[in-house]
């Protein structure tokens, strides 16, 4: 049996965002946002909500640019922190102890530290109401040669995500494997007409 | 050191979004989408990004009302065969054995084994490229009573739900508790400024 728990913004897991951008002076901010994800294949984008009031949201409408940097699970406490406190208030950086690097392809930092890094350049924005959606074209993905396996392909074991659940309002690694994607399904297409 | 994979749509994890729609016949389909995520607290929001070669997308630009069901990891297969196949092509409940209810606040139908749903009403379309984003304002979210803890609040362990990871290619449960949001930061805020 269903019951409504009316108008809540609950959907999981979402990812944990960890959004670099430079201020006017080019100093580097980051914050975490949770509202966003994969928005088209080609051009690859992604969107990410931000609040009009945050220094990130002034800082990627003037430069045009964000990172996102994903953390892994021993970076999450540093991940919640720049969810925490204002760029206007503490430098991110200094305070968590890590490493402002300068994007290749777009103007915006990101976390040295952390396993994986998207560079995008906004192609659109959208005022939604209490946040702006911000849609970036990827210029490029950069990932820790440590998380590759010895073929090149991603070993997610050693990105170990950190997904957030609204609501619950708390983070979880990821475990085991149900199984790939267009595939596990095919049991169903295997089956004759009913 | 960070290797460049060039301007992959690879961000994590991914929720799996299991989008219910009317035909013009009124007949219910679903189709499953890694690209979305909430987008706006006020109003309450969440943004898909979907084909405009899919039923889905003719289906909800008619109707301007869609659902997300989120499956538990029993379900895997099923949601993943959601996005194998083309409702035009096949009545993917009945083949599946997935029952359709119609939404209460949207004209749209959920799929009722699946543990939550979101009923969203379109507000905004943006035309990225491959893929056009929907943005539906929620309109009412939906939990079985049994993932609910004697307090009502959500248990996560029994939601159960499922991860995708892009590039992977694969889905995941979710693991360990990592800590609580807007919390586990708070040892950096508490530190003296250096």
């Amino acid at each position: 049996m269903k019951q409504s728990l009316g108008t809540k913004t609950l959907l999981y897991p979402t990812p944990v965002l960890v959004v670099g951008s430079y201020d006017a002076d080019g100093r580097p901010n980051v914050m975490t946002a949770a509202w966003g994800g994969i928005a088209c294949s080609k051009p690859p984008c992604v969107s990410i909500s931000l609040r009009a009031a945050t220094a990130s949201h002034s800082n990627i409408v003037a430069r045009k640019a964000f990172t996102i940097s994903l953390p892994s699970r021993e970076q999450a406490a540093q991940a919640d922190y720049f969810g925490l406190v204002s760029g206007r208030d503490a430098d991110k950086f200094a305070v968590s102890g890590l490493t402002p690097l300068a994007a290749e392809f777009v103007d915006a930092p990101f976390v040295a530290e952390f396993p994986l890094v998207v560079e995008c350049q906004v192609l659109q924005i959208h005022e939604l109401g209490l946040h702006t959606q911000f849609v970036g074209e990827i210029k490029d993905v950069k990932i820790d040669t440590q998380c590759l396996d010895s073929e090149g392909h991603i070993d997610v074991s050693k990105l170990d995500p950190v997904a957030f659940v609204p609501e619950a309002s708390a983070y979880f690694a990821l475990g085991e494997l149900i199984g790939p994607a267009h595939s596990i399904g095919k049991v169903f297409t295997a089956k004759p007409d009913s």
